[in-house]
């Protein structure tokens, strides 16, 4: 079989169905007052999935069972930048984090009776869900060693107690998956995740987190988890395994994060190269300025670099490989490309860039988070480092 | 007469002074909720205003007839920075943008029944006031040459016609000092300065913008400017000479962002490395990652280089030079290194870097803006460049 | 058809067979002395040549009719690498620029004489080649247009005069294709391509440059062509046609150097990774500091999206297409990926990587000229830049 | 006192006669066959000396009672950057490594009769020297602490065994300076510097080094010393000091690389700028393209602040402090602002960059190694981070 870098005919249909949905519904969604500082409102975001729906784009990497088409990674990578092109995008057809990741993890874990209550509605997207993992105060975060809420076995019960923040869709989901410490127990001090209804008074949201991204519905949250009483099958897969379900959602998720916001840094593109096309200074448009083509040019080496990086893993993981090390590495070099994407695009657009007058300032603050999000650049290059000079690499 | 890095002793003293007000009595107020998206409302920058006075700290760069104590650039290098250690300091003793720039054109420029009307109550702190040039709509920016409101003498008056944005503080200020292009008359085409007060039925505060930074009091706002009338004494200084004053105005205003700004890269640097210093990752502290301190390491070059480059050029301004050139490689160099020393902050507090919970989030965001304010990288870049070309350099 | 990048059998076991014919037969002449600043001896590439016939690696991208294997882009990606392991492997293998490129022009453009006397013994290794088109003081260089070699008819025959420079591998060549601007006739001012035997008197080597690479048989001269006269049907395509031709051969030649030079990386990446295993410092292996792995990090992501670029280009060349925008991209995407790798590795090494006790030192020389040959990256970035704010891509 | 950046009237004047020394004697002598790539020959190096000495600028840093002027360092800053205007003017004017620092060193620590027998030839430009402390084969480097040659004291002498390498200036130098680890007795395991003249049969050079750069005189020797007999007397200052006597020495020792190294900075800047101005590309010169204009700015500004770096740990030093953190920041700031002058500056010329027929390209070669000389870009970041997070500033 020969090398090919084009995808197969119904994945450039389903994406360029996509990208007519974004440009021509979801664009103009763009100014609504219901897009806050913590993320489009549940209001707006089930009034643009019913627009998906309508236009046949909703969901469509949720299982064929659930009204989904089940799409593979690869397709994902040409459907996910396609909405990612509109920052309330991934949020309209209903691929956003972390739902998007959460619906592959329920997918691979959970039982059937655990599939008909958490993920069905999930996946029909009746409702959010959120993943609680990172905790506050030197609690688990790039290390989820560090993880400090715990459970322990109390007759039929399970009795969990911690803090947990950073909790993206928290606020308005349906459903938390939470992962905490066994407290005692053959599997003690191992990580177990754990599915619950909210709300729940045991998990009260403290705060909204002001945080610099403004994309995500339900912004984030700090929680506080206090004495939360789930009976002994709330249990997500098995006992104990947390952290390798974790990794489960983890490299797929990040895959994800990249699909989407290359997206941005494609309109990012856009936009800037369509300033540097009118507007003037000393006597040229700026994009006769070199200092601006160049920016223009590096854009796009960037976003063609980061696209070839998805792709590549993307189908890594449709082959049924692992592909952590690829997948960390498309983190690190989408991250830092779709960054510098923004952060020229902002630079074009001089005055203009600095305010809200076009998305790029949102895109700007958003993907500037996602150097953090799903391990710091830090994390991952440790890591890499790590296996290269033992020799795994 | 030898070299000397080593400020006076008075400029200690007042510095140090000015730490501990900023430490001591602003900082506090850094949480307050009149800290708004648009900067510090009026009401907290005057209960600032009134420590400041009583500290003793309250502009010291205002003339001594108004009570200030006409510090010059290097004494300001060390004061500024001090202040900028909070990003509300500056307006707490009274040295921020766009008012200390006003100060020093005013005090340059103005008439003395001008000085005496506009002048004076700015140097005090009792009115704050505005600088109309920048235009939208392909209008001046970098470029001030496509300069598009106008002013045409009619009789014994002055008619103002055209829109400004991007228009620092204009939202409460006192008066505003408006740049126009002479239509008719002998200076035709060339630039004009004018004086207005504020508020006035003619200068139509349309908006305010949102933008990505949030330290200037009264924000930045869009600005129709229609069928003002001003009388004919209303020219700061002469009649088409526009440009040359707002060259006046902007070598120390732009030095002297560097000098704020340099304060909150010394504090964002301080926030990460208490982080680092106590937060755990991988089995001991994050400072104990060379990943985390390097970048630490790279913060404190950053910040040296950027306070030597600030300190030459202050001590060519106080010789009486123009330092047209130093001024404006110190803004590139300054803006980068301090966008950077923010950057590397904010990745070393990872995830609590996103949040609000510290202010290396705000100083992120209004040292990215810092690159564009006051010309782009870019614009600096090309004089700068073909002043070397030319063998001007 | 789906995406894939694992390229097919037959090549893998063709890059394998030439990867372990580097390692093991080429490697060990990397200390020959023939290896001199100029590049290898002909005498040392002649030895080489034959240990690779004997291998079965010999010249697999030519032509079936001349002993090749007349393998595809996608194919020369992976089997160049694997010879680029040694920055003698090209030679060996007879892959190297800018015999290389020449044969893959003359396959394309040359008539059947012109291929039974320049392009057979070329493909067979039993000559090498070399093309004239870069020149001295102001002439062809990034912009040909600039061409100031002349070449008018004088009867039967024409007449060339000029002079040439960075003229790889004319020392010790076997023919020149030379490009040159007729003076005259229906084609006045436009580009032709002519055959000449070499040595030729009217072509006459002024001398070897000294330049910081250093891995060029017959190394890059200075040349002067005085009157030289070659018979009217010495052109080579059409009259005229010069610059197309050039572009013929110039987007597949740039990335087969990146191909090449990606395997240089690969080696520097490797050597800089054993010294970091076993040399220590501070206590511990240089490769458990941060410092050092997160650059061999770095090293392995700039390799892997170095490859993919190629991958991709040589895919859309496989397919027919022109990619000139890829190919150029790619020039620059790799070039300069591949230097920080040789910047790091030397770095890595410290005072061992300042020596020529590894091929390390030589790499990063290599290297560094990359970025300037074929275009530098900034004249890429212009033609990239201005295609975008054109509309073209 | 107030600030000052300007020198005092007789360093300028020292400095401008430097000046106008390298620029009209030494300049002409860069095409000199006697600059060899291991440096220039002691044949060259005499025949420059007698040049500097008939033009007064011989040796300014040496001790008055040698001839000398005793000039500090904020003094050396100023006529080191002009020696450095040629690669081969520091040789000129003696002022190159590891000479310079050799006196310095010497005139802090050396006995009377030491600096009789070994310093005056020195100073007076009679003979050069040598320091012998970096060991191949993971023995001392960046870490001294792992010096693996060994002193110990039999009877009345000293036998010193170990090799070295990296060794500037052996070959052909009057004395060495080694360190070595006292093997036995009350410092045991300390290290200590030894005073031995050269040649010495049990101080053999075996090879000279290849290495990228190629402006020190000398080259750089591996060494093998053998049961090499040294008088008890032969201890330079006192025995089991060696570590902090390498300090003495140190911190001024890479100031002074900073200095000349500037000097070539400012070298590749002006030839790359006379390009620029003259040639053309695709329809004006290079200097009007912003590609290329831009990178001056760029070199301009590094090189501006790449002095003032050096002007403040001068000043520092000057005053009588050790300054290690701010010799160690210049270290690190100007070795990689000046590498990136010399890349910028040979990429502006293109082709002509990559070949001897500038200085760039040893430019380029000799800066690339600074990043590596006197502790690594990379040890440095890790000793100022250490610093940073321990408190210690």
């Amino acid at each position: 079989m020969e090398l090919n870098f084009a995808p197969p005919a119904e994945v450039s249909e389903l994406a360029h169905l996509v990208s007519d949905f974004i440009r021509t519904k979801v664009v103009p969604y763009e100014k609504d007052a219901r897009w806050t500082s913590h993320g489009p409102t549940d209001e707006l975001r089930v009034e643009l999935n019913e627009l998906a729906r309508q236009a046949g784009v909703f969901a469509p990497h949720a299982p064929k069972e659930y009204g989904g088409r089940a799409i593979g990674q690869v397709a994902r990578a040409f459907v996910f930048e396609a909405a990612g092109y509109s920052m309330l995008g991934p949020a309209a057809i209903h691929c956003a984090a972390p739902d998007e990741g959460n619906i592959h993890l329920l997918a691979h874990v959970a039982r059937p009776d655990q599939r008909e209550h958490f993920l069905k509605p999930l996946a029909e997207g009746r409702q959010r869900s959120c993943f609680l993992m990172t905790e506050p105060g030197g609690g688990a975060g790039s290390d989820p060693g560090m993880l400090q809420t715990t459970a322990r076995l109390d007759g039929n019960e399970w009795v969990i107690n911690g803090r947990k923040w950073l909790i993206t869709g928290a606020d308005g989901a349906g459903f938390a998956i939470i992962m905490a410490k066994n407290e005692g127990g053959a599997h003690d001090g191992h990580a177990t995740l754990f599915l619950a209804d909210l709300p729940d008074p045991a998990i009260r949201i403290e705060r909204a987190l002001d945080t610099i991204d403004s994309s995500f519905t339900g912004g984030h949250a700090e929680i506080e988890i206090k004495d939360l009483r789930l009976p002994s099958d709330a249990v997500l897969g098995e006992v104990g395994k947390g952290f390798r379900y974790a990794q489960v959602r983890l490299a797929p998720a990040r895959l994800s994060h990249c699909m989407r916001w290359l997206g941005s840094a494609v309109r990012a593109q856009e936009i800037a190269t369509g300033y540097a096309r009118s507007r003037k200074a000393f006597g040229k448009t700026l994009g006769e300025h070199e200092g601006v083509s160049f920016m223009l040019a590096d854009n796009h080496m960037d976003i063609h670099q980061a696209r070839l990086s998805i792709l590549h893993t993307a189908w890594l993981l449709d082959k049924g490989e692992r592909a952590s090390t690829e997948s960390s590495m498309s983190k690190v070099v989408c991250s830092e490309a779709i960054a510098r994407v923004a952060d020229r695009s902002m630079q074009i657009l001089g005055g203009l860039g600095m305010t809200r007058d076009t998305v790029v300032e949102r895109i700007f603050r958003d993907t500037r988070a996602f150097r953090i999000y799903d391990g710091p650049s830090e994390v991952h290059r440790w890591a890499l480092g790590a296996r290269i000079v033992s020799g795994k690499l």
